[in-house]
This record gives structure tokens, C-alpha cells and sequence, in this order.
């Protein structure tokens, strides 16, 4: 069997080397915008009879979806044998339910829209809080989830001598537990409380005696951050050390890392999965792992 | 039977009075993009058991996209009992064939992703080339394709007391002839002659009987108008009074007004199917009449 052929989507340039490292051999593409804003693509390399990865950059969504369609409906009319996306980042999966009357579950159409060009997908750490499966927003087609939280782990490690890993809440716990058993270290998982639409109490832990521990407060997303900053504040407010704020997916809105360090952050580190300056580590090797495990099936 | 609902995605807001004048009930929607550039779409009225239209702004197709598709999923999810597209302008319309090894046919991948969420489109003046039929493009989604004809040739008839029609190319021919049957005017379709990969050449007529003439140049499309401009300073060297130029969708490309009045253009006017200040021709009425259509079978 011919090796798997892959290509890297504009956005996604900076995983190709983890995929040659795995023995896929790359494919190359040309991606342009037309004035008129629509996408451009072609393939200039032979994808006929193979199997093929599209590295697929899909944060800033609505400007990245086309292209990674369009480059998978070429690569099917060329004959590629089985074509499979490996994302990054996976967006609109904080949209998993009508929050409100009259909001369509975003998480699942996005996902049909790509099911309908691909024939597996792999993500790294999805947003996955009401569906609690990647197969159940995917549906028919194959869906892996693959962690960050290793990479992670070791970043922590030889960063830190004794870390705490902090959760700001609930849903975060996933993370934070796997990095403590794995770091060894203590962890806190937050509880959140709503108390009114946009307003947000977060129960401060006692300093106790984690007073000469670096917290590491770990969260599979920053986007506005506004938690987060409130959460640094509170936590030097009781004592605690100046936090590092740490996520998986770099979301980050305008002026979120200036609010952080504002508020006090040591530092802020993001894996590689969505460009951007805060990122420290290096997560496509996991994902490479994901889609080779895909690729065996 | 209830009277159909139409609801207008962001940019065709300009269209709701045609629908609302038609006896159409006009629904009401909530968009916005979150920081991170994900789409956000909310109901703001019951759809159940009503059949409703999208009145769908589709230029700057990768920004429009995800709004009007995750519409059409809320309202299916909601119980409307059909669901149809009324898309101004369909972009992806030019890239109807492999030009060149490796490229998709977008045309027919963009009308699938469409196809998946509406149960019928209706469009003004689809840029059909190498494909026939909208139908062609859509494959099982019934499709209807209405012309702005009618509304150009009213706006012609009262604006010039001796109009010259004229098409840049043989693809214009349909739109020409149309105008200059309804208007009673003479038309020239030219001749586009392709002398290499950027290059065109345009057979240019002679004045002739026409130096009394208002030259009104038509196509379906500006975009670059760099052809246009040619044919512009072209006429105007062989005699001809400073021509107008004309088309449906106005995707002027930045600095596209600029050149066609450089090049000595009298006045530039589009149909109102994308939002442009060269918009002097209303089209929504065409368009309604389509819906029309397309709602009673």
C-alpha cells in the first residue's frame, strides 16, 4: 500500500513536520481567496489511490471552511482512496445545545457539513461538555478525540518544581486530574456558580498549604478570558503566587492575554493547535498518533 | 394554510418590502459572529408548521454561509414545514468546471452544502456557463433561476431615448438580446478573442449608424471590470458617446468603480442583488415572483 499522502491547510503549516517525522509523505496544494471572497483551491500533486490527511486549520471558521471542503472534493474527484481530516482545533462545539429557544445545535450541523466531504476525522481535546462522544456530534462517520494532555503534562514538569494544577471549574476537571496523575502533583477543580446571566462566582480555595506552589490554572479554551482574570486576581488576593494560565486551544479575543496579565498572570501558554504568540507546546505529535490510529482502521 | 414566513439573513435586509408587499409574513432573527469568528443565529419566532423562505445574502460567500445554513437547520429543528433558499446572488457560480488539473467544481459543492438544509433555492440570474440548467448545478433540490431582464430593460427604456445594447462576450449574449427585444433598441454582442493566459482581446464595431446612440454595455457580473474598462476606452475611440455600464451583481472588486470612470464609463449601475452604491435597479420583485412560483408546486 502506497504511504498516506498529506496536505496542511493555510493555518496548519506549522504541523507538517510531525506528520513527515510519522512517514506520511506531504502533498502540496495551492489555497487562494478570489476578490469577491470566494476560496480558491487546487491540488498540485496526484492524490489518486491514496489515502489522504487534510491538516485542517479550522479556527476562524467561517473563513476556513470552504477551502477544506473544496480540497477534499477535489482530492474524491481525483480518486483519492479514503480522506480523512485532522483538525486542530474543532470549532462551534461550545454551540451543543439551544441554549434558547430558536438556536440551532451548531455543533452537529458543522459536523454533518464536514461528514459529508470526509470519511474520518480526528480532533485534538473537542469541546465536548453536553455530548459526551465525538461519534454522537459526528454521527456516521468516524470520530476520534485524542488529548493534549500529555504534551501538556511534560511542558508543566520541566517548567515547575512543584506545580498545582487549578481548574475553574467542573468541566475542566477532565484536564486538570489527567495532568496532576501524570505531573504527580496536587490539583483544585473550581466550582462556578451562575448567578445571573452574565455574572459569574467562582469559589476561591484557602491558600493553605499550597503557599509556595506555582499555580497552573488549565482550561481547554480561553476566548474573553473574563473568568480567568477574575480567577487570577482572586487566587493572589488569597495568597496564592502570581498563576500561569494554560490552555489547550488559544482562542484568545482581542485584548484577552493584556486582561490576564493585568490581573496578574505570570504567564500564558497554549498548545499549537490555533497561531497564536502564546503558543508553548507542542501538540501535533498527538495528533499525528490520532490519525495514524485512524489511518490502521 | 398558513401564509408563508420570510426572515432576511444580514445583507438582503433592502429585499423585505418586495416579500412583505407579496402578502409574505416577515419572521424575526437574531445574528451575530462571536470574537472568534463562529456564526451565531437565533429564532426569534415560532416557525412550526409554517413554510418559510430565506432571503439569503450569499456575496462574500464564506462570511454568509454558516448564518444562513444554521437558519435553515434552527428552523427544521423548530417544525417548519419547508424550508426555501431566495438567494439574491449564488456565488461559486463561475467555477464550473476543472480549469486546470486538481481543481474542484465549486459550483456543484457549494449548491450540495446548500442542498443539505433547504428543500428548494430560487436565484437571480445564476451565472450558467458550462452548466445549462440550475438544476444541473443542484442535482435533487428543485432549483429555479429568475432573470433581473425586465427590471434592466424598464430602467433603460425610461433613463435613454436611444439605447445601444451591448455585450462584451458571447456569455452576455442572453442578457443583451432580452434587453433589446423588451426596449425595441439595436444590440451588438462582441467578440471576446482569449490571446493568452491574461490576455483578451475584444473585437471592437464600428460606429456606424450609432454615433447618436447611448452605448449601455450589460453583463451579468462586474468583478475586476478590467475587461469592461477596455471595451469602455475601446468604444469611446471608435466614436461612440461615453457608454454606460450595466450588470445584475455588483461584486466590484476594490478600485473596479474607479477604473470604468477612468476609462471614460458615464455612469455605473447594478441591480440591488448585492449591496453596492452603484445600485439603481430594484430586482426584489423578480425575485419574489420566483418564490412565488417555487412555493405553490
Amino acid at each position: 500500500m502506497k504511504p498516506a499522502m498529506f496536505l496542511v491547510t493555510p493555518g496548519a503549516e506549522h504541523l507538517a513536520p510531525e506528520f513527515l517525522a510519522a512517514g506520511l509523505v506531504e502533498g502540496a496544494a495551492e489555497f487562494r481567496k478570489f476578490p469577491d471572497g470566494e476560496s480558491y483551491v487546487r491540488l498540485l500533486e496526484d492524490v489518486s489511490g491514496r489515502r489522504l490527511v487534510l491538516v485542517s486549520a479550522l479556527n476562524d471558521p467561517d473563513q476556513h471552511l470552504m477551502s477544506v471542503l473544496l480540497t477534499a472534493a477535489a482530492a474524491r474527484a481525483q480518486g483519492a482512496e479514503a480522506i480523512g481530516l485532522a483538525i486542530p482545533y474543532l470549532p462551534y462545539m461550545r454551540q451543543d445545545t439551544a441554549f434558547r429557544e430558536g438556536e440551532p445545535v451548531s455543533a452537529v450541523h458543522f459536523a454533518r457539513i464536514l461528514g459529508q466531504f470526509a470519511d474520518w476525522v480526528v480532533t485534538l481535546d473537542p469541546h465536548l461538555h453536553r455530548f459526551r462522544t465525538l461519534g454522537q456530534v459526528f454521527g456516521c462517520v468516524p470520530a476520534r478525540a485524542v488529548t493534549a494532555v500529555p504534551a501538556i503534562a511534560a511542558w508543566i514538569q520541566s517548567t515547575f518544581a512543584r506545580p498545582l494544577i487549578i481548574g475553574p471549574d467542573s468541566e475542566s476537571g477532565q484536564w486538570v486530574k489527567a495532568i496532576a496523575r501524570i505531573t504527580g502533583s496536587p490539583a483544585l477543580v473550581l466550582a462556578k456558580t451562575r448567578t445571573g446571566d452574565r455574572a459569574v462566582r467562582i469559589d476561591l480555595p484557602e491558600v493553605g498549604r499550597f503557599g509556595d506552589h506555582q499555580p497552573v490554572i488549565v482550561d481547554d479554551i480561553i476566548s474573553t478570558g473574563t473568568t480567568m482574570a477574575r480567577l487570577v486576581s482572586g487566587l493572589m488576593a488569597k495568597g496564592f503566587r502570581q498563576p500561569v494560565c494554560c490552555c489547550v486551544h488559544a482562542l484568545f479575543a482581542e485584548g484577552t492575554q493584556a486582561q490576564l496579565l493585568d490581573a496578574g498572570a505570570l504567564q500564558i501558554v497554549s498548545c499549537d493547535t490555533v497561531p497564536h504568540p502564546s503558543n508553548r507546546i507542542a501538540a501535533g505529535k498527538l495528533l499525528v498518533d490520532g490519525v495514524l490510529a485512524s489511518l490502521e482502521l
